[in-house]
């Protein structure tokens, strides 16, 4: 299937006259966006929602950074203030378009526009050409940026565009500082703000309780952590307000920019020289000396992640930063259906599509994850140079997972039920001092174990109508990476492998580098138009938190970017952890959470003590309140023969969808979701809760009207409880039809999934 | 021709009874070489020349770094003291290989080696597991080093060895700590110590005078300038003692490793706080605390170049250190025929090096570094974004030189003087602005610009019997290039390029990183095998130093690294400035001068109004006292035309050599040198001198005896000089045999070239 765009779209451009202020609502009116230019020529923009205060007026700007090249002198004039609007333009745009995979067969793209060029006019002193002293006449410059802001009914974007100039050709930047000025003292869901990790627990506080937070927020034992403030928080960061509004904010279409954060400036961060946190991971962030004013309270300001040298990005023009989005309601249903995110990134821009396909799995990976089994192959050896061993000689240690036997098995495991791929970990030579290490060559991704034969293997899963899903942990060394991947797909290619899951464990190399990056951020695109010229679709961990980008380029099928199922193994996640995730990572794209844990007690079949905090039923809810088109189902083959009847609704699930309806939501609490499965008639729904439990009442006014539907509901049992009683469940049968009620019950860390398969006869 | 060793390599080693103390002498017994420990457990080397103190005692260690990575808390543990000697063994080595291309047909390697495995044993506080605390109770530690000698008769070569070992497999360097501490206050010929540029004009001081003279020695207005230090100078560093000795320090196999600078400490050093130098590449060194106590005065201490992050390499036993060397001599002409840096590297590893060839070449080149024509091809766009151009659509600019036209007839110039290549810059697309951009994709490396025919240009060239040299300017953007590498290599292979020149102007891309670090240095080499897998020689511009890693890939067949004839375009390098690179920069490796100017006052045929301190007859002696397979005749065609006579020693003169006799020689005042052409029974001999002129008395009794040779001799005019007169030269034809002695004198600034061709009678 190619991308298209699916109805004419509408551009209309109006000029108005030039004001001091002006503003623009959304199609619907619910939302006003204004923007003004204050004395200083500080650019400030405020939103409202049916009339409440959604961001109070928050300045916007860039700080530039110094360059040692003279003849980018320019550059340390900020694009702060001493602007004048020179020209504003308002549109409108309604277009509706196709995904090539999603929650929606089509997707609507509605908004109002508002894009104000800015001028400033600025001397700076001649450079008169020894090098050793500034000139001393000045001569007169100019630089014009863009703001522009798009408003829709459930939110806004707005980006800065950098025209091509003669005076803003290339720029560093310091920092950005776009504000967003909070109308209270909300709750907030968050994670702390760090360079180098998702993978917290959520934070539920008032905003004025995250300083008071931080130190117990993080999990200092994590060595990736790197926090950088005690007010500092990560997007997508969802909140709401006392009167009952429900607000985002994240970014759209992050690419070659770094990601941002979120940073609550008061006098007290703004001249920070306190270290953060203890143990071995703690992170002394730089003192500020902003020239700026402080902000308003509750007011975030961005902040971006650093280069090795301390600065946020190198750019060149025609450039623009990414969308900085903020999403409202007053029902937090709106939330999770928002297509704000991928409706700010651009179309996509493959020719063919043909070849990425939603897919389910199961994979070689939680029995090591929980400590059964090894990715590794041997032993014997303190450490591993790649090009000095001889792995036909190795004495294997007889607890390494991707051996042939083992394998085998999933794969029978997935032909008998349904399952499209097979993921395989420490199927390539390496992984005996794989992370942290500092260790550039770590990997080689084209060189089996002894054994894996891929060839028998590769051919074996394609008899059975199963493919391999290919591994390439690259223990964050990018550089080497990116040395070995054309042979690394070019093997891919050869096996008829045609999906990738990327790992970024550890600490970037080159040394000083972040996750989050502009230079990191470029090298997972990268490695996904890289991937494309191959066909093969992307599943990145630990890379950086989606924007959207998988519009853009839809083979980048799943990330993980966020605290997945692997933590049920470290220490385990809250049961609430499910009923956030839908509201903050999930806003920019697909979490390949890998739900699907049956036998929750982990000790019931290794050492590890660890265990799920969720039901078989809530399990079961995830693959539908969690969107992702690549599912897996983690557990061993033989937990799932153990419950072979909850098993046939994973089976039984689909992972692309015409249709999503939204039916509860509380962020942190519940979240119900009814989807119907792409191509088809047949509904599913999914209901997870937190600890709490939840009274679920569904009325099915989305099926068709008078159609029968065969209804099979998997429930938590009476008695369930994601501790006491995770494997309490109930299957029940009937037959439904549209405008009836379903009212299920919750168990504490439960849920419950329905399927509806449509009758023929209506 | 294949890499192989010519004699049988002799072998013995020996055991010594642990002792303090050790001693092992040269061959020949000139040089001892002593190594003991300190009572504070320092390991400490001497080192005398005759009896003369060359090296004093001088400490030995390594400075490593903290991880935050528990599992290598261990690491901190300094590899500097508390050492006792646990094993020691003595060997003698002796063979002559066969260098694929160089000075002399073959080279011996012989020496006496002194091996001595050095334990410390440490306690640690063992980690108690929360992250939080290190823990309580203390585990005693055991590492491992090996410090290996190898004594020559000319010099000694030192390193460590770190064997792989349970309590050593990976640490950080914080910095290495090899002291070479000086006998006296010796004259050095020095540069200013820099973490990415190396062509700076070589300063004459007193060991004394370094500080005082760095200010000055800086050349503020190049933008690649970062100094560390008011005392470090780079290697190789050319010393000579009051009493005659010559000493020279410089490192061997430098591969994934920082380059070494060398530093004199002192108190004030020590805690550096001073800001060095002016302008905008003023550069700030960070306060140095190091814990151990001073050396004595004029000690050099080693200095490594960091990485972004400041730390000076990640290391993985097993594995080692580059070589350290001490060359030493009474006479200046040893330490020019000296070959102790190339035998401490690897042998030859590349098993077919037929398709490895010394070159002559003339190129597309000099016209644009002195001004006259441009790489770039338009002047329409304050910047360029490589995949938004058309470039069909562009207006040229007029000046852009890598022309159809412009190449074709330097095509036809090197057919006509048996010139084997022509090198082409500016022929690929993104010379817009390529430079201190923070551009990172700066270049593809395969789109020629609309002018440049690249098949009608390589089948033109091949049907003269001429190749294309290739050119690829990284503007140091590393990660673009290695993106980009094996499809700008295939585009060689496909048009029959079989060198390709490259260059690292500017920053390094990412960010933070210097052109001397550990994985700059890895970089260079992964191109230079990368290369050699597509039969490619390199020879590359920018790159760090040679540390004679052309032994070991041969593909390697030149550097810039220093000062080149480019600099006679920027203002003009001293007269003496080649008559001291012999005894620095060419020690380890070959340089790319592109020597050969003949129309010295560039003024003549453009607006350029530098002009090159040399004199003809001088720039004809640099194609035998700057020895290098790969020649360049610079200057332009028509400026060779007018001196058709002189220009035939150029079209004669060989590069590549079966045995070459430095006559004369004294750094920075004179270099006199014999060479015999590769597989003849010609030699040419070369003169070069200073601004001061010289008498040469060349006795030759290096021919065959009683054999007639027509003896060319291109001479300075009795009034040449570098200044007012540069192109005055004579052409003497006579008949010589051995025996005979040539009394030549050498304007200021000038020098002479002479051709022997033997007579077939004898």
């Amino acid at each position: 299937m190619k991308c298209r765009r699916f109805s004419v779209a509408l551009l209309c451009i109006m000029h108005y006259a030039l004001c001091i202020g002006m503003s623009v609502t959304s199609p619907n009116g619910n939302i006003e966006l204004k923007f003004s230019v204050d004395a200083t020529g500080r650019p400030v923009y405020e939103m409202t929602y049916k009339g409440k205060a959604v961001i109070k007026p928050s300045f916007l700007g860039l700080e530039l950074a110094k360059d040692k090249h003279a003849s980018m002198g320019l550059n340390e004039n900020d694009l702060m203030d001493g602007f004048s609007i020179t020209k504003e333009e308002t549109s409108t745009f309604d277009e509706t378009w196709k995904p090539v995979w999603g929650e929606t067969a089509t997707i609507r793209n509605h908004y109002n526009e508002l894009a104000v060029t800015l001028a400033k006019v600025f001397d700076i002193p001649k450079y008169t050409g020894d090098g050793t002293a500034p000139g001393t006449f000045l001569e007169p410059h100019q630089r014009q940026i863009i703001i522009r802001f798009r408003v829709y009914d459930d939110g806004i974007g707005f980006r800065y565009e950098f025209p091509q100039q003669e005076d803003l050709n290339y720029f560093l930047i310091k920092e950005e500082h776009s504000e967003f000025s909070m109308a209270g003292d909300h709750t907030a869901w968050w994670l702390p703000g760090d360079y180098d990790t998702q993978e917290q627990m959520t934070q539920e506080t008032k905003l004025s309780e995250i300083r008071g937070r931080m130190r117990e927020a993080v999990n200092w034992s994590n060595s990736s952590v790197a926090v950088f403030s005690p007010t500092g928080v990560q997007t997508s960061l969802q909140m709401k307000s006392d009167d009952g509004l429900y607000i985002n904010i994240h970014e759209a279409a992050c690419a070659d920019y770094a990601t941002m954060h979120l940073e609550l400036v008061d006098a007290e961060t703004k001249e920070l020289t306190t270290q953060l946190g203890g143990g071995s991971n703690a992170y002394t962030p730089n003192p500020k000396h902003s020239p700026y004013p402080l902000p308003q309270p509750f007011t975030f300001v961005s902040h971006l992640t650093p280069d090795a040298t301390g600065l946020k990005g190198a750019m060149q023009t025609p450039c623009e930063t990414p969308w900085r989005t903020v999403m409202v309601s007053d029902d937090a249903r709106d939330m999770l259906s928002n297509n704000l995110i991928l409706n700010l990134n651009e179309p996509c821009k493959l020719e063919d599509t043909s070849w990425i396909h939603p897919t389910k799995y199961c994979g070689v990976w939680w029995e090591m994850i929980v400590g059964r089994g090894s990715w590794h192959y041997t032993n014997d050896y303190p450490s591993i140079h790649l090009d000095q061993i001889d792995w036909t000689k190795v004495k294997p240690n007889s607890t390494h997972k991707a051996n042939n036997e083992n394998v085998k098995r999933y794969i029978d495991f997935a032909a008998k039920n349904g399952l499209d791929e097979v993921l395989v970990e420490g199927w390539n030579v390496g992984w005996e001092d794989w992370a942290n290490m500092w260790k550039r060559d770590v990997f080689d991704f084209v060189t089996p174990y002894p054994d894996f034969d891929i060839k028998m293997l590769t051919d074996y899963a394609h008899s059975k109508g199963v493919k391999i899903l290919m591994h390439h942990e690259t223990s964050s060394s990018t550089q080497n990476y990116e040395r070995h991947l054309e042979d690394a797909f070019n093997l891919m290619n050869k096996y008829g492998y045609d999906a990738v899951k990327t790992g970024y464990v550890g600490d970037i190399i080159p040394r000083g580098d972040h996750h989050y990056s502009q230079s990191m951020n470029n090298h997972y695109l990268y490695v996904v138009k890289e991937a494309a010229k191959h066909h093969i679709m992307v599943n990145a961990h630990e890379a950086t938190r989606p924007t959207g980008l998988c519009r853009t380029y839809p083979n980048l099928v799943g990330n993980e970017s966020a605290r997945g199922t692997e933590y049920e193994a470290f220490g385990g996640s809250n049961p609430d952890h499910t009923c956030i995730l839908p509201f903050t990572r999930l806003q920019g794209g697909p979490m390949d959470y890998t739900p699907g844990i049956f036998v929750t007690k982990l000790s019931e079949w290794s050492n590890n003590t660890s265990w799920a905090r969720i039901t078989i039923a809530g399990s079961l809810a995830l693959y539908l309140t969690m969107y992702s088109p690549l599912q897996m189902a983690a557990d061993l083959p033989e937990n799932y023969e153990k419950f072979d009847d909850a098993f046939q609704f994973i089976r039984d699930v689909a992972c692309d969808w015409d249709d999503s309806r939204y039916l509860e939501a509380e962020p942190g609490d519940y979240i119900t979701v009814a989807r119907k499965a792409k191509g088809t008639d047949n509904w599913f729904i999914g209901g997870k809760c937190d600890e709490n439990g939840h009274e679920s009442v569904i009325k099915l006014d989305f099926l068709d009207k008078g159609r029968q539907y065969d209804c099979t509901i998997y429930a938590d049992a009476k008695d369930a409880h994601y501790e006491t009683n995770p494997q309490a469940y109930t299957i029940t049968k009937k037959t439904v039809k549209a405008g009836q009620t379903l009212k299920l019950t919750e168990a504490p860390g439960g849920g419950f999934a329905v399927s509806l398969i449509a009758r023929n006869e209506k």
